[in-house]
């Protein structure tokens, strides 16, 4: 036990509940943890973030500022996660930041593992390229001068076997030149060590199989071949792209306000949040001052490799818990990331030390124009009716390793709001034999495999449609049946409309055209008198294909469903549970749902599921062109009329678009037939 | 017989056997059409358009052209579809405009009837609101001093039941105020007259059903309503968007030329044509000089109800067919239906005397910028390499009595080309009682129902990959079994590819990650020996709901899977036939498919299914905002890496972005606790 020292510490006072934790705050929950332990201890923080008031207690602090009443006071807490260095000693620390003072520390069990950060993806690096038996490995390769081996740490993955601690399981590639951005990912190689976090030691050299089954051999002699590069310089660039530019001379459409965190834009209000591992977050959604959601982000993913072969069994990352949407967002550059009038949002994260550290331009928020959002031609006067979608955009990247994931909000004028993913970077690859083909995976460079792997995504809606109390439904579109009254000519169909109960998982049907819908059927659309709702538009999906005995599939507690319904409860914000790394399964949202709980008029929480079954194409190599997917959350009888009636109309006074001359329009050479003639004969 | 006049007529050499007809060459037609008659014949022409050459021609001088040698000739040949006015004497001509003479001259039986055109729209219009008997029922309504009956004539659709004539059912609607363009969809009445199009006379009044079943009732004095209308002077528009332009300093990246139909944008090249029934189609599409598509199009699209009661049974429109997306373009408006730098193509279509008919504006040509293209990050080094994904456009707009549908092709760098339908517009309205409510539609304003319908659209694409022998596979993902060399952890999973051997209907089967790929197996990929493929990705959709012994099932005969495949013949370019209005079915792409045509390895068509079910909502009313629906074709292995790879990088010094600043980044209020202390207990 020690005593702390009586520097910075104390009570601080944020602008709002739901602020994500500043610079300050982050330095005081650091100290107030290193308090716990005597002076030389060496800790070693994961996250220090907010810890979120509860949801009864946010309720009535939202409904007062939104009255403009003086709110009640909520305590600022922290959540502070941390190891005793070098060991498996994880803590959970709450933090009163409020009082200044240690609410609770927990230590973990040993099973629970907590993600990976950027500092230690470095240090594992160093440790495998240092190692005098992979060096011994390294040296069979025969490498040409000039070689150099970079080494990838993986996440290790589960499999049951010898993985009670915590390790990385590290791929090796060559970089073919002094140039440090070449693309080692053209160049794996078959030896795979395996780092002990807690020693800081390689515990194992796994060679990888490179043949049609999972035989492994000696590593032998390297085959040289031709760069494949994604940088700029190693192209010839096109050169016919003419810039387009996008201008808003007076200005952008939307406000911001309270730090950056509350947002204002075309009826719409929320607050945007970022923390270490969801990145953004938005809570209290609103349109016209009606309540939406309460909260929305990614919760999870799950990207499991199908490659059956050790070590590539193990192989599935779940990038935000394994890792951090918010600690491995990029820094966003002006006219790189963004098109347009960009107002970007930096963070405040913590890094090992448990220092604050910031994270500049972390999201970009800006306006897109989404084409026309509804016309009408009114066919009798030939006066059209127009208007244009315009969209904000709330954008940030992450890169976890190889590969890349674009993520944003999407707001429209129509009350519409979408969480889009773009899957883009640098597939994960593999050495494999020339003349062999396997069927989990694409060959797409010489001696370079790209194994199949599916992208799950898990998409956190606690809704709060005009309300707290809301139920799931779904609705599904049946033929009638024949009857000589009613449906005589067989062409009739309805719509039936079906209540969830209790929490579970349940799935699209598309051939009964079955939509689910967040309803409170409390309020009632004042003219047709449904209940207000909101509809999930979310593509379809195979399925996690890892079977049910499997690891991937038990910790995956999210892939097996594109939705999910659970009572709400306080801490439930991950699908794949709060630690995923290592995991086995048995904490995430399969198991809340397994409660059984009603769901019918309480509070919920929805999760929807969405994916890519990645087939690797050659096409997405050296680097991959985005692949978009998109939930939408849409108003179904939630409003009167068409909530985008009162965009102003598109004009070009206002547009000032350029007409672009092209070739003049056809004109054909008519000449007379060389007899002067028109072969004529009526054949009535 | 009559012998010709000698003006005019003649042999006309046009640039392209695969160009629209000219404006002379249509003047040509009708003339050459009118001497197979006498003088005083009175001719209805429903369709004066391009013959197209037979494929087996085109190609030798598409090859030709694109080796810069001498193609061969083609004679130029003109389709038109005319009536003897007021009779059910439908023809098919062909003529040789090279030849300047007449082919064929068919009198189609009497059971196959031509689209409606917007003349006669306006004349069915006329006839209905000045017939007698409509006056009569009219007058019952007792409408109030300054309302106005207007009246949408709908095409009668088929039950089998004295349809063998063509006819129009018409929905009547009350204006109520003296504004043309005040929205009448708000204000349905029971009346719906027939008229006969040979006699233009009223031939029935059905008085629609408006209560829970499908008893009709005398028509009843009219409930005054207030107005719902969508034009912008009946709104209070919002004030706070600001204006987001988009420039092109250096003009676009797109050429264009001979007479605006050939096309080139970076390594795209293709062919524009533009005719009556399908609007826009595109020939010859390149990318970087290799073929892959003959020609795309959108073939067809149905429109069922699901009301099942009399008259609404019949309601299914087909509206390529039964009006024609060419005849019904909107002429676009600069700054209006398009942002930014853009090229209009115009058309010349033919009226129902057979005199060229201008179209300006049909098609608008223009660049957008779609986010990001591809993205990666080297962590170790931090650079970031990055591309937007800019995307050509061809837009064009329909408007089909209350709806409009935005059709696009879009390109993009990564050697992919989408279809984009945008339903928007008004929905279809009929009245309902107050307080009635019924399962096969929506109430979307007092005494308004909007029945359920779907929209099936089928997308034709002549594949010509590298080549004209192509086969079309699905490829699907399966688990792997249990074993305890291969996958003893129960994670792998392969892909397996099925030829399709045989014509016939297909469906996605998302469970199993179902992909349909076009292939030529005679093309390898250089690097992985893969045939050179592009795959098809559609959204799903429900089938048609209407039961198989229906007439709108028989009619749509593309609406029960999501792919059909047929081998190519000539003249089969429509799924739902080439006479869709009060067809019977048995002339389309089931009946097609049924040949069970070997379609490996050979010349075929695919036509992708894709649609919309519509259950509306409240938010769709007075006028929906776009529904966006697409299809994606993507390379699969065709190149040899990502094609956008050369795309010059995203730099601000090109894309001139601007820094929006916001409040200042996030400042806590930092105060030491009322008793100075910090609350620090150690509990390891």
């Amino acid at each position: 036990m020690g005593s702390g020292p009586a520097v910075v510490p104390g009570k601080v006072v944020a602008a709002h509940p739901l602020a994500p934790l500043t610079s300050s705050e982050i330095t005081t929950s650091t100290h107030l943890v290193k308090c716990l332990f005597p002076r030389d201890t060496n800790l070693q923080f994961k996250a220090i973030t907010l810890h979120e008031p509860k949801k009864r207690d946010v309720i009535p602090y939202l409904a007062a500022e939104h009255a403009s009443k003086h709110p009640p006071h909520l305590a600022r807490k922290a959540f502070v996660l941390y190891y005793i260095k070098n060991t498996d000693k994880l803590h959970e620390a709450i933090l009163s930041l409020s009082e200044g003072r240690v609410e609770s520390n927990v230590r973990l069990a040993p099973e629970h593992h907590s993600s990976s950060d950027g500092e230690e993806v470095i240090l594992i690096e160093k440790i495998v390229l240092e190692d005098e038996r992979v060096k011994a490995e390294i040296a069979k390769l025969q490498l040409p001068p000039g070689r150099v081996v970079i080494s990838d740490p993986w996440i290790y993955g589960t499999d049951g076997i010898n993985d009670e601690r915590r390790q990385f399981q590290c791929f090796l590639y060559v970089r073919d030149s002094a140039e440090a951005d070449c693309n080692h990912y053209a160049f794996p190689i078959a030896i795979s060590p395996i780092v002990d976090v807690q020693t800081e030691k390689v515990i194992r050299i796994d060679i990888l199989p490179t043949g049609a089954d999972a035989t492994v051999r000696e590593v032998e002699p390297y085959i040289v071949r031709q760069a494949n590069d994604y940088i700029p310089e190693a192209q010839k660039l096109r050169t016919d792209l003419k810039p387009l530019n996008v201008v808003q001379p007076q200005g952008t459409s939307f406000r911001i306000s309270q730090g950056g965190h509350a947002i204002d834009w075309q009826k719409w209000s929320f607050r945007l949040g970022f923390n270490q591992r969801e990145g953004m977050v938005l809570y209290d959604v609103r349109y016209d001052s009606r309540s939406l959601f309460y909260r929305l982000s990614l919760s999870d993913m799950s990207i499991p490799y199908a490659d059956p072969r050790h070590p590539f069994h193990k192989k599935a990352a779940f990038d935000l818990g394994d890792a951090g949407a918010g600690v491995m967002a990029n820094n966003l550059k002006l006219g790189c990331d963004c098109l347009g009038s960009i107002h970007y949002l930096s963070a405040v994260l913590s890094n090992s030390k448990g220092e604050a550290v910031p994270f500049e331009n972390v999201v970009c928020i800006h306006e897109q124009d989404a084409g026309i959002g509804w016309k009408h031609t009114n066919y009798r006067t030939g006066r059209a009716a127009v208007v244009r979608n315009r969209e904000l955009v709330l954008q940030s990247i992450i890169t976890v390793s190889n590969y890349e994931y674009i993520l944003a909000f999407v707001f429209n004028q129509a009350g519409e709001i979408s969480y889009e993913v773009r899957a883009t970077g640098i597939l994960s690859t593999q050495p494999i034999d020339d003349g062999v083909e396997v069927p989990w995976g694409t060959i797409v460079y010489p001696g370079v495999l790209a194994a199949h792997h599916q992208h799950i995504f898990s998409l956190r809606v606690d809704p709060a449609l005009d309300g707290h109390d809301n139920r799931l439904v779904y609705e599904e579109a049946h033929a009638m049946s024949r009857d000589i009254m009613l449906n005589p000519h067989g062409t009739g169909y309805v719509v039936k409309e079906t209540a969830v109960e209790k929490s579970g998982g349940l799935d699209f049907d598309y051939d009964q055209n079955r939509t689910f819908k967040i309803q409170n059927v409390a309020v009632r659309n004042p003219i047709n008198g449904k209940p207000v709702a909101y509809k999930i538009q979310a593509p379809p999906f195979q399925k996690i294909l890892a079977d049910k005995d499997s690891f991937h599939y038990k910790r995956a507690e999210f892939a097996d469903h594109s939705i999910y319904v659970t009572k709400y409860r306080e801490g439930e914000l991950f699908a794949g549970g709060k630690y995923t790394n290592q995991s086995r399964g048995g904490a995430g949202v399969r198991g809340w749902a397994n409660r059984r709980d009603n769901v019918k008029d309480t509070d919920i929480v929805v999760w929807v599921q969405f994916g890519i079954n990645h087939i690797p194409r050659i096409e997405d190599f050296p680097v991959m062109p985005c692949e978009t997917i998109k939930v939408t959350l849409k108003p179904v009888n939630f409003f009167d009329k068409n909530p985008a009636l009162d965009v102003p109309p598109s004009e070009q006074g206002f547009n000032q678009s350029t007409l672009v001359p092209g070739a003049r329009q056809p004109t054909a050479e008519v000449t007379i037939s060389q007899k002067g003639e028109v072969v004529c004969s009526s054949k009535l």
